[in-house]
């Protein structure tokens, strides 16, 4: 951020008066500009013992796997969101999401909402933003081709509890040492 | 937002190539400005039978009772933040911290996480956006007087569950209606 939004002068990052931590602060109106994690909905929907999987038709990580997530919308709910990215990256209908996961991804400022749910009718095809989907079971998952850390860790943790038959709330941070490799903080 | 925050230009919103939402697009380098929800982390922190209450000092609700929450700062884990608005705003240490409730806010369009967790050594004291804290048993929370829908609603689930001695997750959206009342629309 290099200019105000509200009345295009410029701004400079300092701690304003209150706070304790610097913002962008606009030196003619003094707006300060707050900047935030942006939340990102996604979901694991299930078809039998499947789960669906996207491949990526868009930079980042153009060609890897993934799961539907993206940005949540401003009026949106979680839910609606996850559902939301579902059909629009496969033209995949979802019924009965729960959530299952919520990470912090320090080094980007997301929050991801994982939810859980059916692949109404097992029907998928690819969206504008998908090279191919895929019904994959676990022997299926293409785990050295998926796009994000996160998805790889939702995917692992599902498939482990997924043997057991039980669920439970998974709440995590990934963090991005300073060798570039990302580490797992697992709360439960 | 009226100027880009990245050139001084003026924006205009429209709906980019490939998008189907209007956005703020820069008339002079066509960066796109995307407006998303935010996230407030929040806690209940209980001491044997009660619960942390903290009466607000500050706008919006001055002088209305919460729960500690606020802003989640970028490059923070949920948790971290929701364990930090308990420090600063009751000076309250917090522990065994867990997802408790996800609620979307879609008209101010935020996300709440609210934990629930335990109050170390059952302190706490004002902050400075407190004007007095409070450990508050059922009978003695102050049902009229509470800041926030979202609060309300988090505290009406906490106590009906801790009855039955059996806490589940939740997710809910809140919406504002046509004539300004609030909805909660309960997913589980």
């Amino acid at each position: 951020m290099k200019f105000c939004s509200q009345c295009g002068a410029s701004v400079t990052l300092r701690v304003p008066a209150g706070d304790n931590l610097p913002r962008h602060v606009c030196d003619a109106c003094e707006t300060i500009h707050y900047l935030n994690p942006k939340v990102v909905a996604g979901c694991i929907l299930e078809w039998q013992d499947r789960v669906l999987l996207c491949r990526r038709a868009i930079e980042p990580r153009y060609g890897l796997w993934t799961l539907p997530a993206g940005f949540m919308e401003n009026g949106e709910s979680a839910l609606a969101a996850a559902a939301r990215e579902a059909l629009e990256e496969a033209h995949a209908e979802s019924e009965n999401l729960r959530l299952y996961g919520v990470y912090s991804l320090l080094h980007v400022s997301q929050v991801y909402l994982m939810f859980q749910g059916r692949l109404k009718d097992g029907y998928a095809r690819p969206g504008e933003e998908s090279l191919e989907v895929r019904l994959c079971a676990e022997t299926e998952i293409p785990w050295d081709q998926i796009a994000f850390t996160v998805v790889h860790e939702t995917l692992r943790q599902y498939f482990a509890e997924r043997r057991t038959g039980q669920f439970h709330h998974h709440l995590g941070d990934i963090i991005r040492e300073a060798d570039q490799r990302f580490r797992i903080h697992r709360h439960y």
